[in-house]
């Protein structure tokens, strides 16, 4: 049997591909398997023997019936257009995010064997006026084209789970920080680089206010949680199919302050803060605080601290 | 300039467009046309000079370009596969629904001049625990494919709007009630039959415990909701494009009192109770109230009394 990971050469893939390999066998629940295929436009740098890459566009669908084999026992849907490139083109957005997403879950549909299937959705299928925290129950109002593109994944995936097609989970992710490597098209990708880019002696411009709150999670911390998603009992998910990852809410100021503490105060001057409207818009729209009771007691986590957030890819990456 | 009626053949459609051609020029704000085109599988049977149908099916992207033509002012997308048979029959529903509404959008967008939208939406886009009164920002939990198609097309057309593709406002119609003719494959068809069939002299099954709540709109009251809804301006909406119509909250035992006192104790007795667990799945998930304090604001409407609603359906097909 084998877990099919799009996305599996990025970032999160890749990290979720590790994790499943070292706990196979060792999680409650996790589906046996004796195979990863990453499905990615790029093949998947794991260097495992279980592990094998099929390149292409998940928005092909013969492509995608093709890597979906009667074998597959789960699929990760991690592959996506990120929130500014989806917005500063609408047309590869919709393809990506919403044709591959039925492409992947109409695959999954034919196998008849009810795969379990997660889903990576997002904090941008919220948007306008919002309680300070947020309950399970708030209708959705995307501010971006890459939130409606996930929210109607959610829509879709709890519709093929309510028929019987597919076993689903829908994540919604909380903005992962810090991210390695360089920034990349996503609204959200400053979270990241306010911290790293100064951890390696490089300049980087915050565009959002201060006082903004985030809600963020460890890639550690997320890739945890991801294994965890496929390997809870569908049963004790129930009707409402989509969950709050929990995340830790700080605001902007906060995450200085644990880049000084951590990094001192010659990484935190090298943070401008020059306000970008078209990050505002974006990011100023997503909620920065969830009830997330349901998932914690699903047996979901959260980081402690962000000021062990930093420490984290300090550890990992700078040593 | 002309306006585009889809399902322009089918009850409500055609009711819509001889709406349109009555008060041309008299409701403010109701953009001026000269002509009105239906576009569904039939003709419509509106005889009148500014009426053309042209006949296909909403889900042929080439189909529907051609019928979009640039003098296309406004488009209501009242066509769709209803609930009973999109849940027979999946491919079918999201094929027309999901599909055609995005077939329709596109070829709105691809106009360029951002034509007015109206999106005929359902209360099957809820489910699952429910408040008593339904507020705006409840999260869509559909529990049918139906409902689900029709919240993703809710996502979409928010998202075109937010674009400026099109100046779009979706429509959560109530069940409309007294519908005349036959039964169809709604699940609510119910409703209207367990009314029209009494008042005709023929039996009718309620299959949904007397309790049960509904939320119901006349046809001439959801006709006038429709004709103000392209008409409002879309800064009044502001960035929630979606409306919950205002209905009456009526009880199906409340249903039959006013069958009772408006067609007699004989039509009364033609209505057996036998329980269809298919239909009390569907229609049990659907909320029977909601705070409607925004579309009265804006100037929709509700009718006054559900006797009221049954004497509509007496003296226009019964006299």
């Amino acid at each position: 049997m084998k877990i099919i990971v799009t996305g599996g050469a990025g970032f999160l893939g890749t990290r979720l591909i590790k994790a499943l390999l070292a706990r196979a066998g060792q999680v409650e629940g996790l589906p046996a398997f004796e195979s990863i295929v990453s499905v990615d436009l790029a093949p998947c740098a794991v260097d495992d023997p279980r592990v094998s890459s099929v390149t292409g566009n998940v928005s092909d669908p013969a492509f995608i019936r093709a890597a979906v084999t009667p074998d597959t026992v789960a699929v990760y849907h991690m592959a996506a257009v990120v929130s500014g490139q989806a917005e500063a083109d609408f047309d590869l957005g919709m393809s990506v995010n919403l044709d591959g997403t039925r492409a992947l879950l109409e695959a999954c549909r034919a196998l008849g064997t009810t795969p379990r299937f997660v889903f990576a959705s997002s904090l941008a299928v919220f948007g306008g006026p919002m309680p300070e925290v947020v309950p399970e129950d708030l209708a959705l109002l995307p501010q971006s084209s890459y939130g409606a593109q996930k929210a109607i994944g959610e829509l879709l995936v709890g519709d093929y789970s309510r028929k019987g097609f597919i076993d689903g989970r829908v994540c919604r992710l909380p903005t992962i920080v810090v991210r390695p490597g360089k920034p990349n098209a996503a609204a959200s990708s400053f979270a990241s680089g306010i911290i790293r880019e100064p951890l390696n002696g490089q300049a980087s411009n915050c565009p959002v206010p201060p006082a903004t709150r985030m809600w963020l999670s460890s890639p550690a911390t997320v890739t945890d949680n991801l294994v965890h998603a496929i390997a809870v009992p569908g049963e004790r998910l129930g009707g409402r199919r989509t969950l709050n990852l929990p995340g830790l809410c700080v605001t902007v100021a906060e995450m200085l302050a644990s880049l000084e503490r951590v990094g001192g105060p010659e990484a935190r001057a090298r943070v401008t803060e020059v306000p970008e409207q078209r990050i505002i818009d974006i990011v100023c729209s997503w909620p920065g605080d969830f009830d997330v009771s349901r998932p914690l007691a699903l047996g979901f986590t959260r980081d402690g601290d962000f000021d062990a957030v930093v420490r984290q890819y300090k550890d990992e990456f700078i040593g």
